[in-house]
């Protein structure tokens, strides 16, 4: 209940508002431990509500503590409830995390204009971004995970190879040692599938490989990582197939130096945009700014992808707990792509690597 | 681009739009064929239009054919930039498939008054109901990928061997032979976490499997599901570790029995809540009702669950091209559960299994 408690003393007590409703999965698993809830319900005074459907209803019992749960009938209007049990605790004004038009229309309806409602997904996004004792120990098992898992990219990728038997053999070997699945979809990117920096895949549409045999001479990006208890990691090396091109090993040589000299920007109270500027200028000095199409990092936990961000528009400060990637890369189309990361926990005055893989650009270099 | 086309027949002459804004992930998928965009706007007259941020902007022009595809600079608002294509576009009646409370404001905003805006996630639903020849040649594999998987989990499971280890079995088996990850967190639920319909996870949040051992005597469900070219499928199996007891064996009969009578009733013109009912009714009839805790099914394809739902509240009628699961379950607090399940193609006058896993309660039974 700590995370709930903080997050009643950030919306009631500095915000002001007297009830906070939450609807977005990760949030919801954040504030009480268990997956698969519908919503929660948090009032100033009263009863926490969480609300599962019958599928859900044992395991939302079985693995909170503290909460009142209550089972969702199918058919029944969800918001309808929330608004009857808001005005039964006098909620005068709600923040929300996430709501949909409909849902938003309905909530409103029925709260039948006694009550203020006002989007605030980012106060809980502020207390996820600095991880607690307990959440840093799964992460530091995920990162673990996530570095052994690269160790095996090493050993596995050579020509002949197809992109998808080298998530196969990652996957496998995370997998074997305690992984709850995948933080997102393993990206093998080889040749000039390297020069995009999702392998063609998208974050949820399990893409990312194809069945593409890696070739001599090939760049190969790999992004991959682990889940433990929720918690998740991130990584990425490139290799290259084969023994590498000068050109190659001189991409590689100018992310790698954009990466270290990040590292050591990285600490409490840092601005996230001065950070990306690190490691932007090692690589615009290079000459290669136009090809580093992205921004820095970004924050993982609950989510592979959340706050603070590490980009140029970045208003986020750094902060002792955050745990965020160092990821600058550089894509040349039809040619291929660089990128190196880890994932990193921000100390009060340092940093501290959570994922270690292997460093160049592999056997053959 | 037959999909966009259809789309346009429906939004534009059925339904009287003259605009339509895709941000959906997996909608903009089935439209344009590549993940990672991040919106699609189809006017009436003029060029539709991709809007990709620079991450993944070369794969948006690699992988799509037929489309303006547009980079979108760090810090731009989309929605001011959408709003003014649109008014270039003379959109007068804007349909979208999903938007938050901000970008809905920003959007209207943009559209000063202008452009009436509706939001219609229906309409891309429905032509993802029904799946063309491309699509159900891609399920078609994916169920032969999880169906193989399956046969994995009838050799790997028995009393000592860990949940996860299941799970990483299958799922490498499922990899090695090209799938493209996991439709969803794989489920492994022994004993009486059996009982959890989700095996105590939820869809994206790296659960559904622990490091519990499995033991002599503990129903297994195993839940999964292969993905290929980002089309899923889905499976369950239930498993006695070691000799069934009579109510273990019980249960299942009926469950199967609920499953098999459901599956006489999927053809094309079925009403989806009469297939639940029919499978609801035997295991009512046994005396479990109050213990099957969800609906029976749900369509599948780019995503784990879409239309049409299966369930007693439905409205959907059943037609040729649907890909449905056919799922009842028995689930006992305390004691376990059961459930057993398939990926099925409607057809005109009847139904055909997708996946086919081993039948039966495993090995011991």
């Amino acid at each position: 209940m700590n995370r709930v408690n903080a997050l009643k003393k950030l919306a009631f007590e500095t915000k002001g508002f007297d009830g906070f409703l939450l609807t977005n999965e990760f949030n919801l698993c954040y504030l009480t431990g268990c997956p698969g809830l519908t919503s929660l319900l948090i009032p100033k005074s009263g009863k926490d509500t969480i609300y599962a459907y019958g599928v859900n209803y044992e395991q939302a019992k079985a693995m909170t503590k503290g909460f009142d749960v209550q089972m969702l009938e199918r058919g029944q209007n969800l918001m309808e409830r929330i608004a009857k049990q808001a005005r039964g605790s006098k909620i005068k004004k709600l923040a929300f995390d996430a709501l949909s038009i409909e849902g938003y229309r309905e909530l409103a309806k029925g709260l039948k204009g006694n009550t203020k409602l006002k989007g605030r997904t980012d106060l809980v996004s502020e207390l996820r971004k600095v991880k607690d004792t307990a959440e840093l120990e799964l992460m530091k098992k995920a990162a673990d995970l996530t570095s052994m898992g690269m160790k095996v990219a090493y050993e596995v990728i050579k020509p002949g190879v197809k992109e998808y038997e080298v998530a196969a053999e990652v996957e496998y070997a995370m997998r074997r040692k305690g992984s709850g699945g995948v933080a997102f979809d393993t990206i093998i990117a080889s040749g000039v599938r390297s020069a995009f920096p999702h392998g063609g895949g998208g974050t949820l549409l399990g893409g990312g490989c194809t069945d593409r045999k890696i070739q001599n001479g090939d760049l190969v990006v790999v992004d991959m990582g682990a889940v433990y208890q929720h918690y998740r990691s991130d990584i990425t090396r490139t290799l290259a197939a084969g023994r590498p091109s000068p050109k190659q090993t001189k991409l590689y040589d100018i992310v790698k130096a954009a990466h270290d000299s990040a590292f050591q920007k990285i600490r409490s109270g840092a601005k996230a945009k001065d950070v990306d500027a690190t490691a932007r200028k090692v690589i615009v000095d290079a000459g290669y700014g136009d090809f580093f199409v992205h921004g820095l990092g970004h924050g993982v936990g609950l989510e592979v992808h959340e706050g603070p961000t590490l980009s140029s528009m970045s208003k986020d400060k750094l902060t002792d707990g955050n745990v965020v990637t160092d990821e600058p890369g550089i894509y040349i189309p039809n040619f291929g792509g660089v990128r190196v990361e880890d994932t990193i926990l921000v100390q009060k005055t340092k940093a501290e690597y959570l994922t270690s893989g292997p460093i160049g650009l592999g056997p053959g270099s």
